[in-house]
């Protein structure tokens, strides 16, 4: 008998009818004699429906009714899979964010959890009975609803399972776990039973949406096992865990993609100290964030050239700012393309192995991809390519990496 | 400067153009130099739509998680109004039930207020912001979240009126005011400027639906003085007072009406003590509220007739009750008419005057409608004729008091 914190996002409570699947999921955990607390997202659409209803009011919100409007949408679920619990004869109490106790600071719109004050929930626990909590929100030190911002409630999830010490944390969703790449890019991909914090972070970041990367770092910070799994089919899915695991680590875990990214280069730029800080605060002035960035040495005419990426939609306006910038700093000009993407390997098992970057750059140039900037940390390598090598550089990767494989 | 309560009712803030339309209003009051307190209702159809969610899990939710799904629909329209004023410049804040402190007993679906909490609403009103409270919704003592019943709204008004000793409580809503009748069956039916709460409290029970009964109680005890408004249309709507106001009272002050009711009457039963509760316990042992009740005296046959009415959903139920009771009564049979309406004259002035009940048979008799049962109170006399005399009775009743005239 261990307790469990099962979390269910929004297309898992989209309909009645899958509000009352989710009532059996949980019935059948308790049958099985673990402690469940339940965390819930608001139904699919809600949270939209909600923000659109404010934003049709004034465009900019006031933020703290922005977060006692949508908290709403996770009051409706609990109420209704607690109604659909004790229909089936099982006790269930819900608990919106401040009965639940989970205090945050007063940030509205993307509030952070200081602490959660559990006692009420301690005790439903020991009477046998099943907590069903409202993800995403919380309350500040003044009574205020406060909200932890999109996806925040896997970090709820995460949070409550740190602090009741549970066995597992356990994200219902509607892939059934993490996979070393997209199964719409190719085929073979495999899910992982297991991948590091580490990876999580950097595939999560890299766009493998199934979990909200604060509640990884919540997770890793706390200790907390994750396992990620599939509301509407069976399977153990993929469990998130420490490196120091007694499992041999691959290589490489996953390959990711991204491919809303435009690239830009300011060529040419006389040598001097501060450039780099001069070009990205131009940019980021603008509230542009920047990914990936790269400057090389300066050539036989003692220019540099600087290349970064950006989110493809902030492409027209960070070019306008270059062509300024360029000018001012006396550079040759400023090249930029939109038909991009970035494909990244991932793995812990990088750390301790040289010759990755290696295989990595063989497999893309034997398929004839040019590599057009790289960049690297301790546990992935990105590189960017033109848009049209996104699949056949994927499945090269995945393939040469030995991905469709078991690990052995 | 005064402290006025404002209640906008559903239809009130039925779509976002009205909620705007209220922030208007809401600016005008303070712009005259008020403090505001502003009570909202859930927009129109929002709370049955939730209901509706419930019952499609379960017929008969559980009343906690009841509680918890409904609330969700005045925590949407306070957050979208004071979203409103903030776009206007000015500074609200919304306030859910717990958070305004509205502590009420632990009866789900159906909660009295015990006690208001109001510091924080007091400190808002001493900054010169703008609270808004979510209506129909409040907490009980162990934190659980509570409801107060259908039209609930208007009782947090008058409970915050009273609380916080408001100069008046102003309920706004889609008619004008109170009426001396329904306009649609009497064109000359004027807006009365002053009811007393008594009149109101049978005005109220005898269909006229402007103002919740238990609110109107409410008002009552705490000496609120409370003033029916439209949302739509300026004018003074109706202050409803106290009857020790200096003004002279009309003998009658308006007419209501009941179109869903029906009579039942057991005829020639041995007359006995307990007849009457051996009747009406039967009755009521299938959940069927009775209404008016009439017994005379025994007859030369020494046997009595007992009449009384019901609601005409009950009266299929309530006649197959009363055939089974006549026979263990040894009565001489059971005849019913579903087929009635109720006609009703209120007035504290009939109190001190003659002669009321006389004007009222003579107008009745002169227009050849037949009453088939008469019931009286200290302040209304009620009538029950055939369904088809409710239009010509109420008009001519309208008349006979001279209710289409200004009062002197």
């Amino acid at each position: 008998m261990a307790l469990i914190v099962q979390k269910y996002g929004g297309t898992s409570v989209g309909s009645l009818e899958r509000i009352q699947h989710v009532a059996d999921k949980v019935i059948q955990a308790k049958q099985q004699g673990h402690d469940i607390i339940v965390v819930l997202s608001a139904m699919t659409g809600e949270t939209d429906r909600l923000i659109q209803l404010a934003r049709a009011i004034h465009d900019q919100p006031n933020p703290r009714e922005y977060d006692v409007l949508v908290s709403t949408g996770e009051q409706v679920t609990i109420a209704l899979l607690s109604i659909a619990l004790h229909a089936r004869g099982y006790h269930a109490r819900s608990y919106t964010g401040w009965q639940a106790g989970i205090e945050t600071c007063s940030t509205h719109k993307r509030a952070r959890i200081t602490k959660i004050n559990g006692q009420a929930i301690q005790d439903d626990i020991a009477n046998g009975h099943i907590p069903v909590v409202a993800g995403f929100q919380g309350i500040d030190s003044s009574g205020n609803i406060t909200t932890l911002g999109r996806g925040g409630s896997d970090t709820t999830a995460v949070a409550l399972a740190a602090a009741f010490k549970a066995k597992e944390c356990q994200i219902f969703t509607d892939v059934d776990g993490v996979y070393t790449t997209d199964p719409r890019i190719v085929p073979e991909a495999r899910r992982l039973p297991i991948v590091t914090f580490e990876e999580m972070l950097e595939l999560a970041s890299l766009g493998a949406k199934v979990l909200q990367i604060r509640a990884v770092e919540f997770a890793g910070k706390y200790n907390v096992p994750v396992r990620v799994l599939s509301t509407f089919n069976e399977g153990p899915g993929t469990l998130i865990t420490f490196e120091d695991s007694s499992m041999e680590q691959a290589l490489v875990s996953g390959i990711a993609f991204d491919r809303n990214q435009a690239k830009l280069t300011v060529c040419g730029i006389p040598d001097a100290p501060g450039v780099a800080k001069y070009i990205l605060g131009a940019v980021s002035e603008k509230n542009i964030d920047v990914d990936m960035i790269v400057q090389n040495v300066p050539g036989v005419d003692q220019t540099i050239d600087f290349s970064f990426t950006v989110h493809r939609d902030d492409y027209p306006i960070a070019l306008e700012v270059l062509k300024e910038v360029s000018t001012q700093l006396n550079a040759k000009g400023v090249v930029g393309d939109d038909k991009i993407a970035k494909l990244s390997i991932v793995g812990v098992g990088m750390r301790s192995h040289a010759g990755v970057a290696t295989t990595m750059f063989k497999a893309l140039g034997e398929e004839g991809i040019n590599i057009q900037l790289i960049s690297t940390s301790e546990i992935k390598i990105s590189v960017v390519v033109n848009e049209k090598h996104l699949e056949s550089g994927t499945r090269c990767l995945h393939s040469a990496f030995g991905l469709h494989l078991e690990h052995p």
